[in-house]
């Protein structure tokens, strides 16, 4: 039961999230079919953050159902852990807006938006351990082999966002690709290629 | 149960998609009254893409109903599904601010309308196809009619959406018409004057 | 089921429409405390306006509580109806611009706000009609009472808005001073002054 | 059952208006890297409305999990509770601008913040005091030592509140802090630190 109501406050922050996205792609002026081509950082930034967002829903789904009950404490953890993700639409503007521009501006942007997605991943992991260590909120019946697969595969999220963005010191650009291969990477190495699919 | 997550995720980014159309909508400057007649394309642009919208969302209602059970596969599908959903506000404000210049910009902006109907379209599909094909994931006693039905009524939606994109080379505002159309057409054969109504 | 997730979806937007209201609250400029009390009317239309959303939330919830089954044509009643619940937002905001101007631009504002209510009264009166008309959609033990109640309520519903808007012409305040007092009428009449509260 | 319904929409208006508060950070202008440093009051400000919205949650859930049914005028009084709820980004946005620039206006920005948050925490009173002045609407089987609690806990709260808001004459950053502090004390208090636990 009160389980089910934090999945609701959670998928409608996350969903809400995703959607005000859209109202950072702009376009103006004209002739507006060159403009249309020029915004295309605003098209990938959309893309690579609406993907990420939706990834964040399917393993804040994973994690839940885990889960058999809530306290206190993982209310506030999971309150932080949305202020970041509902945080993601202002650096995915400045990456739209800056990226073409090179030079310290698009690292700028790049650096807000890397940070963001790091501070998310820590929120995550940090969520995940309150949960799981001595099972504390872990539903009776968990599966052994999904909690520690899940342990696994959080552990070191932080680590490679926060690699990928130092990286915007080097090149934004390239900072920018590896968020973006992230994202895709995760979708196809748990989903698409995946031998056998558990999840239900 | 985790079918019910997927509805209340996928109708939160459709509700919310809907409802951000009006922030679209703007009049400014004096006389209002004239302001408020001058823009009437951005009322009908907000009413097509209102009820295009609202259409998506009785579709899924429909697919939905017929399936079981969701794998991670589904999960991603559906997410590229709603990016492109929730990208219906941006072109939607394009056609309401260019379709009256007439010209090259009506033009791009129709196209942009009509692409991202024609990609939601295509999403769709794939979302039903992948459901559907060998009935991975309908429920057992998932009505075979119902099924065949679902299955001739997406083959031809992104072709039809496609050609109305094309239109707009020729003309823009037909292209609009016929987007308009395609939406009162399916409210009125779906709904209003059919014979029997096998929804419930 | 099906009742539900119309439920959720209605909700969804309802809720979403009052929420946006604040986006069209803005101040700006030195000395700001001046300016705070310069655009009351802002104050004024989100009041009326989310009370009024509110007053409709509560509405659909009643009807919806005398409903059985939907049908398709009552999902797009529906989405007409949400329609023009999600475009109470722009109205808003006209009224809260141009209500002190004075002359015919407060006049356009308040006859744009008038309409809108007054199309989503109509749009409410056939939901209802369509429903109950014929006992069609209505719960097998709906309460004759209650649903006779509520057709007596919602049939001079939009003519009592239409006459408010009309008012716009001789006033515009006055109009405005005509909505902010159904909707606390309503409240008191259903709520707080009724001798029996049959709502649970 | 409408105990739910009312918990969606509260939940869905609560949950909209802290994802809301992202649109108002905002940073243009080159150099970009100090920019993001200059508008540092924009991330203290939605930390701070985002962390109180999310408390504001939180004890809406735990108000309701004493609640057996709701009639009409809870309904309304709910209303008017989530019409401060939704109105918190508006005050939050006058803060982010306004709180360096000292003097006057910063005073402004933040006593408007802080009377929404009184009003907030008046209606939440009224809310609760609604429901348990002779357990109007309790669950039979509510904890008198819960309800006791809750009692004891927003009796004081707008109290605290307009002091909050009363300090800005004398110092604005220094009643912001209070707010901030409040917040985190909250948190704290009821969820770190506690000896038991008792919300499951």
């Amino acid at each position: 039961m009160r389980t089910v109501r934090l999945e609701t406050f959670a998928d409608g922050v996350i969903a809400i999230a995703a959607t005000l996205l859209i109202l950072d792609v702009r376009a103006e002026g004209s002739p507006l079919g060159e403009e249309l081509r020029h915004i295309w950082p605003s098209y990938v930034a959309y893309a690579i953050s609406f993907l990420t967002i939706g990834i964040i829903w399917v393993n804040h789904h994973v994690v839940m159902d885990q889960i058999a009950r809530v306290d206190r404490r993982f209310l506030f953890i999971n309150i932080f852990f949305l202020m970041t993700v509902a945080f993601i639409p202002f650096p995915t503007e400045l990456v739209a807006h800056y990226i073409r521009d090179g030079g310290n501006d698009a690292r700028a942007a790049v650096l807000a938006y890397g940070f963001t997605f790091t501070f998310m991943a820590i929120g995550y992991g940090v969520l995940w351990r309150y949960a799981a260590s001595g099972e504390r909120l872990l539903k009776p019946d968990a599966d052994p082999r999904t909690v520690a697969g899940i342990t696994r595969s959080f552990r070191p999220g932080w680590i490679v966002y926060l690699g990928a963005t130092l990286l915007a010191f080097a090149s934004p650009v390239a900072s920018l690709c590896v968020f973006a291969a992230l994202a895709v990477a995760y979708v196809l190495e748990s989903g698409f290629f995946a031998r056998s699919d558990n999840l239900e």
